[in-house]
């Protein structure tokens, strides 16, 4: 199956205790799509760059396979920005500039090619024009969707009509928190399940991701890191492990669903490893699997007997 | 096997956005006796009350099986009590009040009838009265033990050596991260357990708990609660449940312990259920083994194939 991905390639300066850097490969349709490509030939981008976009980036992307045709190149305009710098914690992260240039007008366009895409991967965009993106694909298997705090709180009424559009939402447990306004996340998976996502992931951090889907709760653990040195683009290459694993599932059923939430985590541990993008682009597919053993080994315990001695 | 738990029972004062409450019965010692009853008969339990502790509390105790022969009741002092209210979310709480009365005098004396014991539980004490138990049992198979940032402030040295003599160290994340003085939870655990404990468990709360143990890391999910009543003493139901478990494994080894964090965790969801520990002295084994099997539900997910397009 194919995997469309909008959202946004970014020139990202990055500060992390180690290391810092500007103008990296960033934005969240570079990181879906380049984690999705491991799954599947068929990966689709719609972005926006400015004039100032490097084209060896240009051609890092075209070789990684990835379909570009939907990447506009705006010659008036610059390249999204976004700097942040991170805490010695790397959990936390000031945002320190955020320059939108080309976004601001960016009214993203679906070519005619990518319109039978099964799965649509809706990046943390403008509610308003995630919804363009999805008036604009004939009849995808599956809507995912990001979002963040900003539109939470500046567009909650398009936020509302995005959500009813898509079959499942993606955010982080803070984000889960404030948009259901409810501290306790199982209450407020329910809350934000009934704004419309029929599957809810909320990922964790270092604490893992849970999958809500029907009645049924997954939890999935974190790979655990010891190095981790830049956690940019995480969240979307999580998401881009996550649709890819579907896009080649013979079902999008509730098992498939588990295991996509764990292709998404070892993405998303493999990310996290080097400086922006870098590990995803020399990443070999037996690394994936083997790290997918390795989530199976941290999680599985064995057949409990029932206690011997339990008193009655 | 038999289990030997040295802590407080105490008198709580407890608030929390649904109810408050005072003289409710509490103390490491009687969350961690009261939970391990449930695996074997041969629970024991050291700690001192006061003249004030109410005869129906001791009722209680005497009729819920653990053995009581190293309850102090001392003539001269009140019973140790604490008092605290929980915020909104129920992760976070304020201690109110610890008046230490009998508690500032005591020291432990294990009776020769539980020197044979198998499994010791180091509730949070002053690490030098944890040595001071450890000094009277025999040839424990396993030393659990708790400890909480007053000790790793306060007393550090002590701390240290009480790390080198046992076995299990038990404790949140939040601990885990000040004692190691390294944000990094995987890097906390090797520091810690460069300390002494061959053995680390870190407990998260509504995110689960980690195990380490030779080269093994085991995540355990947390059973996801909607209603939580009362945090109070959800800790030391753990080690109650983890040490409970053990006593009647036929060997304590890595397998073993990947079921006692899912026998700790499973008694400590039951904890937060109602106020105080109510939730376990009206506790049913099959609720027990239900609760397991949810657990297993909770976190396996399906044999996954090779994701059959995965790019090479």
């Amino acid at each position: 199956m194919s995997v469309l991905a909008v959202g946004t390639v970014a020139l990202d300066s990055i500060e992390t205790p180690f290391k810092k850097e500007d103008d990296v490969l960033g934005g969240s349709a570079m990181y879906i799509t380049t984690a999705a490509r491991f799954f599947t030939p068929h990966v689709r981008l719609v972005a926006v760059v400015g004039n100032d976009f490097p084209p060896a980036y240009l051609d890092l992307l075209r070789k990684s396979g990835v379909n570009l045709e939907g990447l506009e190149v705006d010659p008036e305009g610059k390249t999204f920005a976004w700097s942040g710098r991170y805490h010695y914690n790397l959990n936390d992260r000031d945002t320190l500039a955020t320059h939108l240039n080309v976004l601001e007008t960016f009214d993203p366009v679906v070519p005619a090619s990518y319109r039978d895409s099964r799965i649509v991967c809706l990046g943390n965009l403008a509610p308003k024009t995630q919804q363009s993106v999805l008036a604009q694909v004939d009849d995808p298997a599956l809507v995912v969707c990001d979002t963040m705090n900003f539109w939470i709180e500046h567009t909650p009424e398009d936020l509302q009509e995005t959500l009813r559009l898509v079959d499942c939402l993606i955010i982080n447990d803070a984000e889960a928190r404030e948009l259901a306004n409810e501290p306790n996340l199982v209450r407020a998976a329910r809350t934000i399940r009934g704004m419309g996502p029929r599957i809810l992931v909320i990922k964790k951090g270092e604490h893992g991701a849970l999958l809500f889907v029907d009645d049924v709760i997954f939890s999935a653990p974190a790979y655990p890191l010891e190095d981790i040195q830049d956690p940019t683009g995480a969240g979307d290459t999580f998401m881009g492990g996550f649709a890819g694993y579907l896009a080649q599932a013979e079902f999008i059923d509730t098992e498939a669903l588990k295991n996509a939430v764990i292709y998404g985590s070892a993405m998303a541990s493999f990310c996290v490893e080097d400086f922006g993008p870098t590990r995803l682009f020399n990443l070999g597919v037996s690394e994936i699997t083997r790290r997918m053993h390795e989530f199976r080994q941290l999680s599985a315990f064995p057949f409990m007997m029932e206690p011997k001695e339990l008193a009655s």
